[in-house]
C-alpha cells in the first residue's frame, strides 16, 4: 500500500465534510447494496455469457455473439440508450491441436503441456525443432550471445515470485518475458520461444495471452508451457536428458474485421454532457470462458444501470456502461472509445473499469488529479463497510487508458488478488471459479463510486 | 465494522511506539511471509488431511486417522514435544441413506433433498409421515399454537439475509432455527422438522451442522433441505399440492469414545510458562472433506511451527498449536484443553483460533483486556502490508472460549467471509475450494501475532 493511501486513511477519516454527506449518501449506498444483493442480475448474466457464449476472441464468432448479447442486457437493465461503436480488431486464430515434445537422449520422448501466445506466428507446417536453452532472465539470454542462442529454441523459466502478497506485481515482473521474450530471442537467432506460464500455481494449465513482436526482428513460434511441464521440462535439461525440442502450431494472424464496443447510457438529469464511464472488456482468450477476465466487469457494469433503474435513481451526471472490444490482443475498442469521445462535446469527467477479477473488493487506485483525488478521499469512510478500504495512488484500466490526456479522472477496481493468476488466460477461467457475493460486492462498490461522482461531479 | 476498529486504526498510525518497533518485527514478518509461500506445506498437509483422512466426525475412523496423521505433521514441522490429550467425545452416526419426499394432492410424489442435522434422532424404521407447516419465524410457529402444530412436521423456510455483508451475521440469524427448531416444533406437538439449509446461495446441497435438543422436550427428527429443494417445497405449499411429507433418516448418537486433541510445543526460550495457543478444530462433518471447516486452521497452525523453526525462529513464549476434537457437536476438545490449563503452572496469556475458512486474512476479532487490547493495537501497522487491516472488538474462536476465564486474551481469524457459507457443513466443503496463496496468507498473519505476542507478550 502507498503512502497516498494511508493518507487517504487519515484524511477521510477527520474529513467533516465526507462525515456531512456520508448519512444520505451512505443510506442511498446501501439501497444499491440491497439491490444488488437481493435482486442482482450480474451472476445471471455470467452464466449466459460462460456457457451459451463462451470464448470471445477479438473477431470470432463468439465475440459477435457477445456484442449482441450484451446489448441485449443493457436493454433488458433499462438503459436509456444503447448503441454500438463500430472498430476494426486483429483477428488471430490458433488453428488446430497444437503439439510438443521434448526428444530425449535415450530416444524417447515426452510431451510439452503447451499453447501459443496471442498474436504469435504458427510454425510450418513441419513444425520446428532445435536445441533447448533454459534462461531464468534476459541477462542470463544476452550473456550467452548470439552464437550459442543461433538455431535453438529458448526456454524461459522464469517462475512468478510467490513471495509479492499483490499477485499483480508478480505479474509484472514475469510478464515481460510472455511480451518481449520473442522478439529478444530472435534477436540472437533462436527459432522458437518457450515461455513458463504465468501463474503462482503448480498446475498442467498453460495459460496463453498476448505477446508482442518487434517490427524489426523475426518473428519466431512462441508457446506458453504450463508450470508443472516447465519443472519438469528444467529438470530433464539439468540432467542432461533432452537432445531436441519440437514444437507444432498453427495460429495466425488474418485481416483485420469489424467488431464493437457496446454502450448503454443513463442520460444524467442534470449535466447530461458528464460522462461517466463504467466498463470491462468484453473480449476474452480463446481458450477460456473468461469469467473473471473479463466476463465479471462487463456484467457488473451492466448491473450498476439494472440497479439504478430499479430504485429509480436518476443520475445527475450520464453514466454509461461499456463493454470494450479487444482489450486482451489490440486496445482498439478502448483506443476507438477514447478517438469517439475527443470528437464529443462533452466532458468525460471519470472513468471506472473492473478487469482484476471478480474477486472480493478490496479498494481502488487512482490516476487522477490532486483535486480529483482529494474528492475522492472525502468519500473514502462510505466505502468501509463494503470492506473496500485501500484507496491506492495510481490505476485505472488498459481500455480506459486513451482517456487520460482528456483529463479524466481513471479508476481501478482492485479486487482480492490472490486466486487471479491462477486462472487468468487460462481454459480454468469460468463461470464456476466465480463466486455470486464476491461479484455482487464488487458491483456495489463500484456502483457507489459512480452514484457519488454523478452527484457531486469531480 | 465496530467503533473500536476505527480507533485502533487510528491509534496505530499515530503510535510512535508502534514505528519504533516496526523495523525489525517489519522485518521479521516479511521473512516468516517469503517462508510460507516459498516453502509452506499447509496446502500439501491439507490435501492429506482432505483426501488421505477424508471426514472426520468426532469418534469415527477418520477423527482417529486425523489425529494420528496431524500428530505426525506436527513433528515433521519440528515442535519440541507433539502430545495427545484424551477427551471423551460424543459419536453420533449417520447411517445408511436418508430419503425424503412430497406427497402431493395429485397422487404423485417429488424427492426432497435432506440430510439429517448433526446430533438428531432418526426416525422409526417406518419413516415419519405427517402434514407439512410452513413458517418464516418462531413467532409465526408459536402464533400457530399446539392446536395446529401437533402431528405435523415442520419447516422453517428462514431464508439467510443476502443483504449482510459479513455472512456471518447472517448465519447467525438463520442459525437459530437449525438449533432450536427442534425442540421448539416438538414443545408445540410437532413430529419432525425440515430447516431450510443455511446458505446465501441457491443451488442442490443440504448443509448439516448440530442441532440442540432441549432436554425437557420430546427429541424429533430434524433435517436440513437443500436452499432449492426449500424453494420448490414452499412453492408447492402455497399452491397448495403437498398433501404430506415423509422423512426416513437412521442417524443415532451411541456412546461417548475416547478422542484427543493433538498439540505441537515450541518451548519459549525466556518465558515458557507463559504459553500462546493457536489452533483449529480437527474434527469435521460427516459428509465433508473439512477443508475450510477447519482442515485450513489446524493446517495453518502446524504451519506457524514449521516455519518457525524453519527460519530458527526460537519463540521467547512457548508457543501451542493444537488441534481440538469435538468442536462441531459438542466442543468437548475446547473444555477437555482448558480443563487441563487450569491445572498446570503456566500463564495462557493468549489464544487465536482460525476456524472461519481458509480464505484472504481480512482482520482479527478480539476478546480482551483494555491494556491486553492496547498493545496488540500497536501492532497493528505491521499487519498492513500483508491487507489485514480490520481489527475489530470481540472475537476468539468456540474452542478457546474455555479460556477465557484464565485471562487469556483470544483472538479470531477473520478471513474474508463471502464464500464461507456457500460450502459451510456441505459435502463442497472440499480440498479444491481452497486457493493455496489464500491459506498461506492466512497463515502468515497469525504467526505474525503469534510471533509479537511471544516477543513482547501481553
Amino acid at each position: 500500500m502507498s503512502r497516498f493511501s494511508i493518507l487517504i486513511l487519515l484524511g477521510s477519516l477527520f474529513s467533516g465534510v465526507a462525515v456531512a454527506q456520508s448519512s444520505a449518501d451512505s443510506l442511498m449506498i446501501k439501497k444499491i447494496s440491497d439491490e444488488v444483493f437481493m435482486n442482482g442480475q450480474a451472476y445471471n448474466n455470467l452464466r449466459y455469457l460462460c456457457k451459451k457464449v463462451g470464448p470471445r476472441l477479438s473477431g470470432s464468432p463468439g465475440a459477435a455473439l457477445a456484442v449482441e448479447q450484451t446489448a441485449r442486457m443493457l436493454r433488458e437493465a433499462g438503459a436509456d440508450t444503447v448503441y454500438l461503436q463500430p472498430c476494426m480488431v486483429p483477428q488471430w486464430v490458433r488453428g488446430e491441436k497444437e503439439t510438443g515434445k521434448a526428444v530425449l537422449t535415450n530416444g524417447k520422448s515426452i510431451p510439452l503441456n503447451i499453447v501459443s501466445l496471442g498474436n504469435a506466428v504458427g510454425t510450418p507446417a513441419s513444425g520446428i525443432t532445435g536445441g533447448i536453452l533454459e534462461v531464468k532472465s534476459f541477462q542470463e539470454l544476452e550473456a550467452l550471445g548470439a552464437d550459442k542462442v543461433k538455431g535453438k529454441i529458448v526456454f524461459y523459466n522464469f517462475r512468478m515470485d510467490p513471495r509479492h502478497i499483490n499477485t499483480f506485481r508478480a505479474y509484472g515482473e514475469a510478464g515481460v518475458y510472455r511480451s518481449q521474450g520473442p522478439s529478444k530471442a530472435a534477436a540472437l537467432g533462436a527459432v522458437g520461444v518457450i515461455v513458463r506460464t504465468l501463474s503462482p500455481v503448480l498446475d498442467d494449465n498453460p495459460h496463453t495471452g498476448a505477446t508482442r513482436y518487434d517490427e524489426d526482428k523475426p518473428k519466431i513460434p512462441a508457446v506458453a508451457i504450463s508450470t508443472n511441464g516447465a519443472v519438469e521440462l528444467s529438470g530433464l535439461i539439468s540432467a542432461g536428458k533432452v537432445r531436441s525440442v519440437y514444437i507444432k502450431t498453427n495460429c495466425k494472424m488474418l485481416e483485420d474485421v469489424l467488431s464493437y464496443n457496446v454502450v448503454g447510457e443513463l442520460r444524467g438529469s442534470e449535466h447530461p454532457d458528464e460522462v461517466i464511464t463504467v466498463g470491462g472488456h468484453l473480449d476474452s482468450w480463446d481458450l477460456a470462458e473468461g469469467a473473471h477476465d473479463d466476463g465479471t466487469g462487463c456484467m457488473q457494469s451492466i448491473e450498476i444501470i439494472r440497479s439504478f433503474k430499479a430504485l429509480g435513481i436518476r443520475p445527475k451526471r450520464s453514466v454509461r456502461a461499456v463493454m470494450f472490444m479487444n482489450e486482451e490482443n489490440g486496445l482498439r475498442g478502448g483506443t476507438k472509445y477514447a478517438e469517439i469521445a475527443r470528437t464529443e462535446s462533452k466532458k468525460f469527467i471519470m472513468a471506472l473499469e473492473s478487469d482484476a477479477g471478480g474477486f472480493t473488493p478490496r479498494g481502488f487506485g487512482f490516476s487522477a488529479s490532486a483535486a480529483q483525488k482529494s474528492r475522492i478521499l472525502s468519500w473514502q469512510p462510505l466505502f468501509r463497510q463494503y470492506g473496500t478500504l485501500e484507496f491506492n495512488e495510481g490505476g485505472g484500466g488498459a481500455d480506459i487508458g486513451p482517456l487520460r490526456p482528456l483529463g479524466t479522472a481513471l479508476i481501478g477496481l482492485n479486487p482480492d488478488s490472490q486466486r487471479y493468476m491462477d486462472l487468468h488466460h487460462a481454459k480454468t477461467d469460468v463461470f464456476e471459479a466465480v463466486s455470486e457475493r464476491e461479484l455482487n460486492l464488487g458491483t456495489v462498490v463500484m456502483a457507489a463510486m459512480v452514484y457519488l461522482v454523478s452527484e457531486y461531479g469531480l
